[in-house]
């Protein structure tokens, strides 16, 4: 192994006297240079004695914070501390005055269990988010201190963490757009206006989860070099010491993946290896850097350190007192000595004047590329440029019959040159899904300008990566494409994407709920949605103090929606896949049907600032049907054609079978069976309509209704009721062509019909 | 690198006038040993032109059904058809005439897409489970030869595969299987009756795919040196050359997981170096070995090989034309000659001699050890040791209140020593979804005997694995457990178990859902539940030819079922996940309320053959109703506690809420409102119940109904229609203690009291 190393491994017998090892040392504060990545890594003008104290600061904090709430992880921040001193009072440019200030360093806790770490440093860093009395607070109903770190409530959380692997890969998607941003933007004989390093600690955990394993994969591909990963490896998991099921090579394994390792053999109490290896890694540019960082977990408890009870458990008042005194610690619960703050405030005054400096560089730059700054000003706004919507075509019935895939490569196409932040790709199926705008070459290492990223095998790595490109939350657009079928594979990162955004809740997703969990879900949407209201709830108060998130979330494009892919079988063909992100909170779950429909998912796809979106796309041809349109779309629901006067029977349908409904209703039409025909293309956003508008595309009177769609019957009785039918699938589908797959499995206008007239005699009974 | 490297490569340019490399060879067929571990890898005396020939029978028949079928995969077969060969003619033991024979070799094709190339070898070798006529209807409905491998459909297919890198972990599971029966069976003194390799071929995109990673670590891990991988190099996936996104060292990485790595510089022409390494593979018995071989895709073809065009897509007439010239094959359309025929005999004739030894081994085995050989026969059977299930302990409302998890973990501990086949555990929580079974050690190196599995926080490839344990149809029966919110991690996994074992449809899932697709259902259905009516389906032809598989399928344990879990926060809890998996098909999705609840789901997750069953289980304490049982489980809703006559309305709940239902039904009792209390544990199960039997619990007449589940409200509706109401949660939840979460969301007695008489006073509206 060539890995470089720095420094000797703490014992774990050398628990107890801890002091010694680092020598103090006075070193001058090094001037913060706005050339970021020139800036060397040394600590300022801070005895080691305090830096000592600084992170015991954190470990206590953690400690403290874990006993009140009685939960909580104390394991992770008490060894990760050193880390995590060093990153934010040495090394990360960060503005705590101003924790979106573009330019700023991203950190990521990709092991979001150890949150009171994050917490403790926002704290102690200057973070106006998190107050001491946040911290006392941390996991109540209210605090802007969870469980694990959500981005949507706590100032200063880059990303929200929690389920292991994503971070590190959300830290890829943020150090990937930070190194499009800058190809894009940087001039050679202009300040760099894009400049900042992704730092990102992770654990054993993470390192086990396959998805990080892609996404590093990935990182090492592209030679993203301004990425660089602390692996906290402190050989404890939730069932014990890791050798139990996790004895690879770490370093060998990265170092396969196309990174560069450092391993640190103390990461406990040897400050200057960690802040070498640091500075080794900025040395490396074209490759990401690991380093391999020898913890011990619950480092300073005396009879839990090194143990799997230090990991997810508070530690107690008997083993905290035993702590204080081996640590010598000898400061009250959450008491934090002053000298503590006040060394800590090189990190704000520092950030204050990184800041200052970004805003005269970029008047510099501004000043011999205005174009370019204007671009570059418009697009971090996060505001979408005006009229971009008109990019979207529209169709007729006469145009030709299409797959809506295709017509989703004509969106894409029509938006890229009008929407400066879209950039995606697809888990190689780009031939598949359709997804390369025509236009742009290919994201990769020294190409980082150009804009279709290729993501590989990886759905899940792709789902997360893109998560991190929006939360960079520079008006990038990240899409992201596969086989509906394999949402399967990256579920957990489009579920994060869902939640990560806002928080919003539905106040009315479900007819029928009301009451008093429909009113707190009411309450809490206005206190997000109006943080000017802070009297609405106690989250609001953290809201108020930073500006909304405007980040976008991914557009998910997934084509080959149904059994209608045909020949490839049931291991592809999707068919409960529409009800599980119906269910999902937070996500709209489109299922367009012709060419203006597909239009209209993608306008609402780009428009939605607060919640992402999944866009089911077809394999097979289909008409754009007279009645549909882009504003339809963006009701949800609404009828495409209609009878006079009332109608007898309601035919609702989404995608390749709203042709179906279709001509189902003019075949009844002609037996004198009056129906009406609605698309049901996203219900999230029919359930937010007035009951005045649902009420009139389906009103309760007319009870006898049949939905069709070719997918799981689940969930459609909402609409369809206890007279209702279903034409669908409820079973696994069959490998054979598309057209014989309809025909077998009764989903055409024949059995539509059959349907209809039963659901009308149910009505009579 | 120090990986061990075979032969040359072939040169892309060298397509053309493929002959040579090969030195022709006569080699006198090795005696079959039934010491399968010790038998030398070796061609039978079959010349290499004859070698050659069948290789190209293997391409000819994949490209010609392909075209005929114009969809499929021709590269993959065209490029491995010398692996293939080697494989099935001279390395596995398999017996074409009994596909289940226990001791066989199992072989897996991770990269599923390349059907074709199992089919043909299936057909060449002598299984009569795939003729010539089979491979003319490859991708035809009703054929035994779908799109992908099904191992329900196709006798000699032992996994179904397709989603990319789940292939290679069913390997390890079969692996782990081998290893486990070969520790507990096998004796230093006797002939082993459980001796067996496992091979898999993989390609880039299971290569890419983080699940792969995450199995083949933990292959590295446990040592499991009977696995034998053989990595498809080819450098080309759907996107076109693997180097715009996948320019890692894969050997390198293999090595650091532990893995036995080999390179074979020309898989398409050197089969001796194939051999060679084939050999060498099963010299190293502690470790697993990746055969990294470089092939062409596509090889043979002139125009298209070496490209992504021959990936996915018919070569068509022209192409074919010119590769049979460059091939030299002389052969029409599917013709095989018959000296390929005689050749792949020995497959069949090795096989036979290889059974019948073992057959004569377990005779002298059994003749010393009489009573391991009754256990090894009787495990092995498949069938469920008698009285099993009266080690299930049952319950009564006196009992101490406690978590689902924790009766869980009674279960478990109650079935272990009853249950031989039992192994399992999770995902690194362990001590948390409390599934040891503490009369076992862990399934490790060296002591493979043992039954708890440790997978690290791997939940995906946990789930593929036990997959694959299952799938080796031994009579184990693999459990394996994380918290619920983490089977976004395997979702895939868990669909391909409900998807793999039967293929069984549900005819009367839906209600509401009658008229063709629901006949057509119930026909497919009843075809593969009665093989022995071949009239009824065409599929049955090949049903009857083969015995039923019987491996039991994974109960997944998943804890932490709801907001319950409390402070972790809304990352840590599941919402829609009870929906999307009552959506899935062919899932058991049961979430039990109290002991005798949790009984009754083992029984039927232990019971089922042909299906798997997730059980939700708490993290916090509530009481064994009165009225629970398991016989009401079985029936998936019942009456727990009904009124005199007609009730007023119906309270349905499940879980950890079923408590609040009773409750509230009691409190309004006392207001003289009669109200029903009805579990829905299990909905699947329920809908398989007599329309009498669902209309007795849930008469249409009483409209007044509401639903109480701390979750989704989605699906609901079928239960409780438009008069209903439902008490759940529909947005992402908090973080904070889980009896302050519920009072905040709105889950309490009182509200299901307001919510009843709201909808009361709706039907009479």
């Amino acid at each position: 192994m060539q890995t470089k190393c720095y420094g000797k491994q703490t014992q774990a017998g050398s628990l107890v006297g801890r002091k010694a090892a680092v020598v103090p040392r006075r070193i001058a504060a090094p001037r913060v240079k706005h050339v970021q990545a020139q800036a060397a890594v040394a600590a300022p003008a801070i005895s080691t004695e305090v830096v000592d104290k600084c992170v015991n600061a954190i470990r206590f904090l953690a400690i403290d914070a874990v006993n009140k709430a009685k939960s909580g992880h104390p394991g992770m921040p008490m060894g990760c501390a050193p880390m995590g001193y060093i990153l934010y009072n040495e090394v990360m440019n960060l503005n705590p005055a101003n924790p979106k200030w573009f330019n700023r360093d991203r950190f990521v806790l990709s092991a979001g269990h150890g949150s009171m770490f994050q917490y403790a440093l926002l704290h102690l860093a200057g973070y106006s988010s998190v107050t001491l009395d946040d911290l006392k607070s941390f996991r109540q109903w209210g605090s802007v201190t969870p469980g694990h770190p959500e981005n949507f409530i706590t100032a200063g959380v880059e990303v929200t963490t929690g389920p292991l692997g994503q971070g590190i890969c959300n830290a890829v998607g943020l150090a990937a757009a930070e190194a499009h941003l800058a190809a894009r933007f940087n001039k050679p004989d202009a300040p760099k206006i894009v400049d900042h390093y992704t730092y990102c600690i992770l654990g054993d955990g993470c390192m086990m989860e396959g998805i990080s394993n892609e996404a590093c994969s990935l990182a090492g591909h592209w030679g993203l070099g301004k990425l660089i990963a602390l692996y906290d490896d402190n050989k404890i998991s939730i069932d014990g010491n890791t050798d139990i099921s996790f004895t690879e090579d770490v370093a060998k394994r990265y170092e396969a993946l196309g990174w560069h390792v450092i391993t640190i053999k103390d990461g406990n109490r040897d400050y200057d290896a960690i802040r070498a290896a640091i500075a080794e890694a900025k040395t490396v540019t074209d490759k990401p850097t690991l380093l391999k960082v020898s913890t011990l977990i619950g480092y300073g408890s005396p009879n839990k350190a090194n143990t799997y009870e230090v990991h997810g458990a508070a530690l107690g008042a008997e083993e905290t007192a035993a702590t204080r005194k081996n640590l010598g610690w000898q400061y009250g619960e959450f008491e934090v000595p002053e000298d503590v703050y006040e060394a800590f405030r090189h990190a704000a005054t520092n950030g204050a004047k990184a800041e200052a400096q970004w805003h005269a560089d970029c008047e510099t730059y501004a000043a011999k590329y205005p174009k370019e700054y204007a671009e570059f000003k418009q697009l971090i706004s996060g505001e979408l440029p005006e009229g971009w919507a008109k990019a979207l075509p529209t169709f007729t019935p006469e145009d030709k019959q299409l797959a809506t895939r295709q017509h989703s490569q004509t969106m894409l196409n029509s938006l890229a040159p009008v929407l400066p932040g879209l950039i995606g790709g697809s888990a190689d199926l780009a031939s598949s899904n359709l997804t390369l705008m025509k236009m742009f070459g290919d994201f990769q290492k020294g190409q980082y300008a150009e804009r279709n990223t290729r993501f590989g095998v990886r759905e899940h790595a792709m789902g997360a990566i893109c998560n991190g490109i929006g939360l960079h939350a520079s008006g990038l657009i990240p899409y992201c494409a596969t086989f509906f079928i394999f949402t399967d594979y990256m579920r957990s990162a489009m579920r994060m994407s869902a939640l990560s955004e806002t928080g919003t809740i539905y106040g009315e997703l479900v007819p029928g709920v009301r009451g008093a969990r429909g009113q707190r879900a009411l309450w809490l949407c206005l206190a997000f949605l109006h943080p000017g209201l802070p009297w609405l709830n106690p989250l609001a108060s953290a809201a108020v103090a930073w500006p909304a998130c405007l980040a976008p979330l991914l557009p998910a494009v997934m084509t080959h929606d149904s059994i209608g892919l045909g020949e490839d079988g049931p291991t592809h063909q999707p068919i409960e896949h529409l009800a599980s992100f119906r269910a999902m909170p937070n996500m709209l779950m489109m299922r367009p049907a012709g060419g203006n429909e597909t239009a209209g998912a993608y306008k609402v796809a780009v428009s939605e600032r607060k919640r992402p979106t999944t866009i089911a796309l077809s394999r097979q041809n289909m008409p754009s049907l007279p009645g549909t349109s882009q504003e339809g779309v963006a009701k949800g629901g609404y009828t495409i054609k209609d009878t006079e006067g009332t109608p007898d029977v309601i035919l609702l349908g989404t995608g390749s079978e709203l042709q179906l409904a279709y001509e189902a209703a003019e075949a009844l039409g002609k037996e004198g069976v009056k129906a009406r025909v609605v698309s049901m293309v996203c219900w999230e956003l029919f359930e937010e309509q007035s009951t005045e508008y649902r009420d009139s595309v389906l009103p309760k009177s007319v009870a006898a209704r049949v939905s069709v769609e070719a997918g799981s019957s689940f969930g459609w009785e909402r609409y369809i009721g206890w007279h209702g039918k279903h034409i669908g699938i409820d079973t696994f589908g069959a490998s054979a062509p598309a057209n014989i797959l309809y025909e077998k499995f009764g989903i055409t206008t024949k059995h539509i019909i059959a349907a209809a007239k039963e659901s009308l005699a149910s009505t009579k009974a």
